[in-house]
């Protein structure tokens, strides 16, 4: 092997240098924080979890993700967190066991098997809240405007806001009483979002004329409010959680609206992803410029049911790695340079220190500078006491 | 699979609930703002590399210890990391290139494919430092006084602290011209600790009556500060490396114990830890009532070779989830609870959130109080205004 082989990284591994590090680091505390303000308790899953636990309940989607590994010690297959949300519910069924609304957030690396192209690296450090314990639209609420003030903290502007509600589809589907083949078939079509495609699914499985309609009509109905308005008609003779799901929906966008005038909503009705465990109303934050979504999430109801007890549950994640590309990483120099030695040195680094200040002690025979270790001050003796002195010219500096 | 089994985490493998997680993240900043304010810059290696690059170098010895994953988009076989120093050493070497000293820290999850009983879980968080480029002496103390700083910082009392050095036993072997084989039985007997078979294998390999008498003497050269003196009259006619380790130790002693006098320093002059790739000091630091390590260190010069760029090198690592338990979460109610609606409430929200206040909104329906929530005030409106109440019955926190 040669030396340059040993450098290579596997694709979508990726390392994070200074100063970018410390620009994570500095929001993953400001995100913490922030949910710690709205009351949710921090969390630590497992990295790796016995293979059933994991892709149990919620984690079903995720098996194609998720790295296996045998564990040495009992010869069981294990496999390594590629989604903390279905950790997080186990935890909050089992390990927690607490009554009434539960709040957690949580900041962790993830490992996920196959780079997606909307998903960007395979080792994301997903950050993000699930509330436990409450079905009502409160609680979507207080996760959808969670997620807003996460973008925020950020750095994002011109955020853009789609909203999704997985019981229109799945009531439609219901009422035309599809088998899972049809059902299978009508959904890769609304996934491919080709309407030819669409119309002749339909008119291959749901007789009803009334119901074909609205599945066809479930093609279209993508767009800013007035998709709202445009669905209240279409699916007029829909049954009943239908025009509940819209109610929903209008109430999350006008509570949003309120706090944030400047988002803009945009609805996508056949939206579709995590059909399998989703129960309510789904949401993605997009920015201009990334092709991907900033912040992702949704109601997943009943999660919890694997683990012996079935709770609500709502909440949303992000990769940090890719929210702290949102703002630069510009450290300016802030630290003060000291010598390798002199008398009561010691004693005034230990205070310069205690005071927070960053100081930077050169080595003997060094041969780098102040300006190579972003100090913009130096340390001298002046009148037995040491004090730092500001670095005006470039030479002060080298 | 029945629930219970489900429920079941691989062992070793441990999820970490509130207020631990808390506590941890609270230790992780104190710790990493620790590491800034003496001029360590954060990095994030990779959670996952090619085992040939993990492997390499500082990383021989991880083998065992490391979790193999094959990559699907390349078949080649990856190695989740077992220990971030070779990575970080290989960051120094070929992504950072720096010129001169380079001081680096981190703290990130790592897993190890054994529980070792001296080393906890098999999910440690580790956190460290590394200072490379420089070879000298002011080096290994300034890595010694941050251990001994990170330790006070996590509350640490009554330390211990083992001092060995990996160039004594090195010269000896030199001098005396032993084979493989004939090392490794001597290295197997000094880490046996048993005389015995110590004087067995000095005796079978060593001719010179000298030498074979300084490796006997080996196996008794440990305790406190009289083993420096007791280890100058055994070496004096050793090679001139011994002698030079020997002022090694005692200046570094001298360094701790005029920072930290109530430090209880002890002396391994046959720990041969991380023989493969430890060059001079090595330290462990221990505090009563854990039997293991809680920060271990040492030099390991010539790291980054593998890489194209050997660089003299020194640091130490902790593991956060060990560290964290030396001081007792327990946090006191500081929220405030807030009823589900009112006029003007999400300003009143918004103002207290704001100024860093944790406010947590009841969610309609119910049943859990403030006291559940860790609450000791409840927002009320009096007189048309939102204000924080301490709550001073029992009755009042139900």
């Amino acid at each position: 092997m040669t030396i340059a082989d040993r450098w290579l990284l596997p694709d979508g591994m990726d390392e994070v240098l200074p100063p970018q590090a410390s620009r994570m680091e500095e929001l993953r505390r400001a995100l913490l924080d922030l949910y710690h303000r709205w009351g949710y308790d921090q969390v630590m899953p497992p990295p790796v979890e016995f293979l059933d636990s994991l892709l149990t309940g919620t984690g079903t989607d995720l098996d194609l993700q998720t790295f296996k590994l045998t564990d040495q010690m009992t010869g069981r297959l294990m496999g390594v967190s590629a989604d903390v949300t279905p950790q997080v519910a186990r935890m909050d069924a089992h390990s927690l066991r607490r009554q009434g609304p539960v709040r957690l957030c949580y900041c962790t690396n993830v490992l996920r098997a196959k780079a997606d192209q909307h998903q960007g690296g395979r080792s994301p450090v997903q950050v993000g809240v699930e509330l436990f314990g409450h079905a009502g639209l409160e609680a979507d609420l207080e996760i959808l405007r969670l997620a807003l003030a996460s973008l925020e903290t950020a750095g994002a502007t011109e955020i853009h806001l789609a909203l999704g509600h997985i019981g229109i589809y799945r009531s439609l589907v219901q009422a035309a009483g599809l088998d899972a083949d049809q059902e299978r078939a009508l959904f890769d079509a609304l996934a491919l979002k080709s309407p030819g495609e669409l119309a002749s699914r339909v008119e291959d499985s749901v007789r009803d004329p009334g119901l074909a309609a609205m599945f066809r009509a479930l093609g279209d109905l993508h767009g800013g409010l007035e998709v709202l308005e445009a669905a209240r008609e279409a699916f007029e003779e829909a049954p009943q959680p239908v025009g509940a799901a819209l109610d929903q929906l209008r109430a999350l966008v006008d509570g949003v609206l309120a706090e944030y005038p400047e988002v803009e909503p945009y609805f996508d009705l056949a939206e579709l992803r995590g059909y399998q465990y989703h129960t309510g109303m789904m949401f993605a934050a997009y920015v201009p410029r990334y092709g991907q979504a900033l912040a992702k999430g949704g109601r997943y109801d009943d999660t919890g049911r694997a683990f012996g007890r079935a709770r609500p549950a709502t909440g949303f994640s992000m990769d940090l790695k890719l929210l702290a590309t949102l703002a630069p990483a510009e450290p300016e120099p802030d630290g003060i340079w000291a010598p390798a030695e002199g008398e009561g040195l010691a004693e005034a680094l230990q205070a310069l220190r205690q005071r927070g200040e960053r100081v930077v002690q050169a080595l003997p025979g060094q041969r780098t500078g102040p300006a190579e270790h972003r100090c913009d001050r130096r340390l001298e003796r002046i009148d037995g006491r040491w004090e730092p002195r500001l670095l005006e010219t470039s030479q002060d500096r080298a």
